[in-house]
Order: structure tokens, then sequence, then C-alpha cells
């Protein structure tokens, strides 16, 4: 994958809820992105002892730049959007991640 | 890849520096750890016009969550984290994704 969309997300106040408007609501209008190569799903577990930053690592792969920013555009892109508000209040950092411009 | 240790990587004051030590002195630590399957360093780009909350990410992937919590411990483990005093004064959060257990 070219690509990477990478959405982390804070860990929520009620998990259980969290995971159920993610399954059932978020990740359906994702699998709509125009272009969307690969949808990852990946639990995040802390490191020696701490608790986790981030609870949930979506990942989502284009081909290219362009695809991914036309994903965004799209109307499933700006209702995944405004989806966000229903679930993931306690915070999402996105980052676009270009694995052909490594270190 | 099974389980990857993320270091996500805040913005650096100075990247060229940053960029230089990763480069020549964090990344050889790193290629040292025992069980390490792969490195993989990717700039972190923003969306939206935003600028990104990180800078670069490095993944780090291990057959199993005993071989990684092994690699954190061992001597190149260790060094590594002594290390990140010097370059990574802006923040370093580190998550580990098992990728067996999506939602």
């Amino acid at each position: 994958m070219a690509v990477r969309l990478i959405a982390l997300y804070a860990p929520p106040e009620d998990p259980a809820a969290f995971d159920t408007h993610y399954r059932d609501t978020h990740a359906p209008i994702v699998r709509r992105y125009p272009g969307l190569r690969d949808l990852r799903l990946t639990r995040a577990d802390g490191v020696a002892g701490r608790p986790p930053a981030f609870y949930l690592m979506a990942e989502m792969a284009f081909d290219s730049r362009a695809d991914l920013d036309a994903a965004l555009a799209s109307d499933a892109g700006i209702e995944s959007g405004r989806d966000l508000r229903n679930f993931a209040g306690a915070g999402v950092t996105l980052l676009v991640a270009d694995d052909q411009s490594g270190l």
C-alpha cells in the first residue's frame, strides 16, 4: 500500500459503545471511500505497563495521495468526518503516511 | 507481521538534526533488537492543510508480543530507550499494535 490515512482514536469513556458505533456505523461509511484499497483496524496496547495513548488505530490504504484526498472530499469522506462527533469525543489524531517517503 | 511497536515522534525543533541522529545513531541501535523482523520508517503528513501531530513514524515488527517485550528488555532495547533523550526531546508516543486483535 502506497499511502495510508491513519486515524488514532484516544481511549473512549465507554469502550463498548465506541466499538459498537465504529463497527456498525463508522466502518461501513469508511468502506464506501472511493479508491480505498484496505482498511486495517488494530487495538493499541501500552508499553512497559503504561496505558496506551490511543485505543484504536484505523489504517486506510490508497494507491496515491491524490486518491486519499479524493476519498476525504467524497460524500463518504464528508459523512465519515461528520460521524466522528457521534463516537470520537475523546479525540482522534489523523496522519498521512506516505510509505514512499521513508527516512 | 504479527505485532508492531510503533513510535510516533512529535515534530522536532531541528528536523535536520533529528534526521541525522535517527539515521546514524538511533536506527542502528534499533536494528540490533533481537527478533526484529522489519523496521519501517514513514514521514507523517497532515490532513486538510493542518500540520501533522507527528513527524516520523517508526514501525518495528516482531513475530509475537513476547519477542517485542524481549527486544525492549535487551541491551539494544535499553540503549535505544536511553538514546531518546539525545534527539526526541519534543516527545515520542509508543504503541503496541497487535494485528491479530483487530476490531
